[in-house]
């Protein structure tokens, strides 16, 4: 009967630590690298041809499974995005975890399945990882963090300091899906149709992207604090400030219902397969084509300019033809969005 | 007054985010890579020289200060340790923080501050980082997830397979410090004198036992399951069996004093600071005298030796002179105790 649930002895090194990692972990992750078992891993990566990059972030969302994916997808695209947009392409990762006593055994299967199948479609490996398990009540089912590194071509040269004036601001599809589908689902809103997380490994994308030459200059992805967040960030390190579109921004309909009954703006609600792109105006079409030829962009669209300089402002025009500034988010959003 | 405590906000991605990024990590932990603040940093790392190795660690400990340390310094020298004793020489470091609701602002500074000496101990740098917050009850205290990234001299070849008959068997002082330490702490045993947790970073003197040369043949950290667990790891993974000398093997008389009362074995309580080489026994003087010469390695001794094949056991010679077998602890031993 408890042989269903993870046990404190499970996270202690011995017998059962042993037994859970060949029955859960190896069976789906194994590749040659992982099953050697030794204290790190020794990575092949061709050097020759860029710099080495270096990501690591933690996933706490609740709930683990939501519509449109899991804690574990969630853990491998989250990662895989962050060593995506600054340029890398993504090889290897690893996966810590933090398990509550008690969690269901079968769960934490569906949850590494997940992550496995992430891995393959992003076509990463995870070569290094650890299960810690503490007692019920010392952590809310299970929490993930995924390092990541990537190998980044030395000609590739992004980052906020080439945002420039008359820059175009472009982004692959709706904004809020992924935040609105946790509140969603954590409020009890069940059957909200249509609604689903957008989470999804945008590296093959971002290389397409990045195909359309020296003309993209600065990308991040759009997590946590949503597209807000992200274009107070880069307006602030740029220097410049940024006037968007209310119009353009793609929101769709169930995201717009919920943000208005929560009275949340979708503009600081999270995403987890949205890249916000930087680029010279004459480059702006082959971006755009770029998202579009991709499963993860076929709403893409151009959200606004860059502007001269004017101490790094982020202005909204909004449908009715007014101004707000767009600042950081003060308070708390929604806690354990990933 | 709240402003002492974390709150769910400063885990949000916005203003409470990037002023506790400000306001406390970076002032310790600052570097040129990490100030960038991008996605992902870009590492520089000399691979003509070797290979790469990455390895990952979450650190769960209660309580998360103790004698001889904390989370913070564990979560570094933890992950130092997984590189060095895989060959490698550990240049870059991750941390991922997953802190509840209410905890302490000032403890949280303290860990980073401990942090921030046990990155300049090993020669490490932080260049990647993350923090989320759970709410009040879903975490205790805080968790922290390292991965390391470190660069292997492509002639260093460390592994189980090369373990030998005749081979000694070292390790580079007394077992079960951290375990007994934070066992002690946890039931209240104040004043247990000269106990402290052995946690330190064995980078160094793992680069000078390395210079032993090739008769060294394989290295662990004997850290959750302690000496017990590695010992039996090693010997199932070689094919070889492995006698152990109780006599020989240094325990400190407050140790053995806690896990008589506690009813526990000081083979299977986790160290912090411990390696165990394998060396043919040629090296063997090499070997512990780079130990006696480290600050770490005062109280090196020989512990046993590899025998022929025979099934992989480890037998333990007893102090009465009989034998008994080292199997991996089954049960619980203690609970987050790294």
């Amino acid at each position: 009967m408890h042989e269903d649930r993870i046990l404190l002895a499970h996270g202690a090194g011995g017998l059962l630590s042993s037994r859970l990692l060949n029955e859960i972990f190896l069976p789906y992750l194994g590749n040659q690298l992982l099953d050697r078992l030794e204290d790190s891993a020794v990575l092949d990566l061709d050097t020759q041809s860029g710099e080495i990059s270096f990501s690591t972030d933690s996933y706490v969302v609740n709930p683990i499974f939501f519509q449109g994916g899991d804690i574990g997808s969630l853990a491998i695209h989250g990662t895989v995005n962050d060593l995506a947009v600054s340029g890398a392409r993504p090889v290897y990762i690893s996966a810590g975890f933090i398990i509550e006593e008690g969690t269901s055994k079968q769960d934490l299967e569906r949850i590494v399945q997940s992550m496995a199948s992430a891995t393959e479609e992003a076509g990463v490996k995870i070569v290094a990882g650890d299960t810690k398990v503490v007692a019920k009540g010392a952590a809310d089912g299970l929490y993930i963090n995924t390092s990541g590194v990537g190998v980044r071509d030395s000609r590739v040269k992004l980052s906020y300091n080439r945002i420039s004036p008359g820059d175009s601001i472009i982004i692959n599809g709706t904004i809020g899906d992924h935040g609105a589908t946790i509140l969603s689902e954590r409020e009890g809103l069940q059957a909200v149709q249509g609604l689903s997380s957008d989470s999804a490994p945008l590296n093959n994308m971002v290389q397409d992207i990045l195909n359309s030459g020296s003309g993209v200059h600065c990308m991040r992805d759009a997590t946590r604090g949503g597209l807000g967040a992200v274009l107070v960030e880069l307006a602030t390190q740029a220097g410049y400030s940024l006037e968007i579109d209310e119009r353009s921004l793609p929101v769709r309909e169930e995201v717009r219902g919920i943000c208005e009954m929560m009275g949340l703006d979708p503009v600081y609600i999270a995403n987890e397969g949205k890249v916000v792109v930087f680029c010279a105006s004459e480059v702006e079409e082959q971006v755009l084509e770029a998202m579009r030829n991709s499963r993860y962009g076929g709403e893409a669209a151009v959200i606004g300019r860059v502007q001269d300089p004017d101490q790094g402002r982020v202005k909204l025009r909004t449908m009715l033809g007014t101004h707000r500034d767009i600042d950081l988010p003060s308070g708390e959003i929604v806690p354990r969005i990933c």
